[in-house]
């Protein structure tokens, strides 16, 4: 008789933006599980930390944000051991994942470790992909729209020709790397029919054009959409 | 005096998948708006059916399925205009929609219509794009992995292009598409990297790989799913 591990996705800021699922699985855990990284509280944890309470085990590990993904591998195999020994003892378990635990999300390097050994299900969660669509007031595709999402660690050349052939994109994890993109974009002449945003349904969420954002204090946590079709379909 | 539209995504079909804020939305409208096909009752509201109650209106509207977007338009600027008079008596009105309201969503097309006269709020929902790689245990994106959303109606040249320059890739609104798609994928040898969703998170989900797969009665709520990768990151 072994328990059973909940991926949780937790939304992408705004605690009423989790499901009602969700929820439902964070208030039957025995154990709460989530990442956080070195120096800084767990964000995901943060989202939701009104609906744990004080009865609750709580399984906070550490993942380094380094080029090497060796110690993060680490961070994961010692975490998958530590869920495995609760679920081993019957208990129910919940990681928590920031946005969708499948849509570039940390709770995958769990399941792949613990996915097929132990009961896992996955709760699909609302992706910042979408909020910051709603953020911007900006619908982010329609109709046979191609809508292509790409991590701005990519090259140039990789971000130059996925963009020239889309209708839509989703540049995520910007951080350092807005100035680059954004040198990209006015290069291809798209500047205008991008935008950008931070902190998407948090408090202090910030949606500018990109000749007003300080490419030196770009979050992680931030996005640019582009439209190439400008406005809004009929 | 005017009140608030509110466009809330309702998720994928489980009605456990509403976000909090969605099933506020709905609890304290006036008025509950959303599309119907004609014959067919509407999916949006059968999601979250068990949320509204008998003191609330309802607005229901008839979107024609067709080729030619002309009859849909007229359908969405009646909506529109029945909407805006409820709003205009100082209401709130909610509309629903299947998903997230701004990913290949219907309430874009009210956005559209009502988002520069009256006060509009989007609520991000959990997309089928999240929900089917959850009802496939296999995650969608990861790491710097580009991801790239594809209608089926668009034309094979176009897909070939497409998926042939992504690590991963999601298929919608697959419908009578299928077999095509299916013929497609096997002669870019990616049939093993490919999988099939239907309904999913609802009762009657199916996954399969896509040699098991009817193309004679695949819905318009499927979904193919390709990771080029193969299998799980670590």
């Amino acid at each position: 008789m072994t328990g059973t591990l909940f991926g949780v996705g937790v939304g992408p800021g705004d605690p009423e933006l989790i499901t009602l699922k969700g929820l439902r699985c964070i208030e039957a855990a025995d154990v709460i599980a989530y990442p956080q990284l070195e120096d800084t509280p767990s964000f995901a944890r943060s989202i939701v930390s009104d609906f744990i309470n004080d009865t609750q085990d709580e399984l906070p590990f550490t993942v380094p944000m380094l080029s090497d993904p060796g110690p993060a591998q680490l961070a994961y195999d010692n975490a998958a051991k530590a869920i495995a020994m609760h679920l081993d003892e019957g208990k129910v378990v919940t990681a928590l994942c920031e946005g969708d635990p499948f849509f570039y999300g940390s709770f995958q390097f769990l399941f792949s470790r613990l996915g097929e050994t132990h009961r896992v299900e996955i709760v699909p969660g609302v992706s910042s992909l979408m909020s910051c669509a709603a953020s911007m007031a900006m619908p982010l595709s329609a109709r046979n729209d191609i809508l292509t999402v790409l991590p701005a660690p990519l090259s140039d050349d990789d971000l130059r020709d996925r963009l020239s052939r889309t209708d839509a994109a989703a540049i995520i994890k910007l951080g350092r790397h807005f100035d680059r993109i954004h040198a990209l974009l006015r290069a291809l002449d798209m500047e205008e029919q991008a935008h950008y945003v931070e902190r998407s349904t948090l408090p202090n969420q910030r949606v500018l054009p990109l000749d007003r954002v300080d490419g030196a204090k770009v979050p992680y946590f931030s996005m640019i959409l582009v439209h190439k079709r400008g406005e809004a379909q009929r």
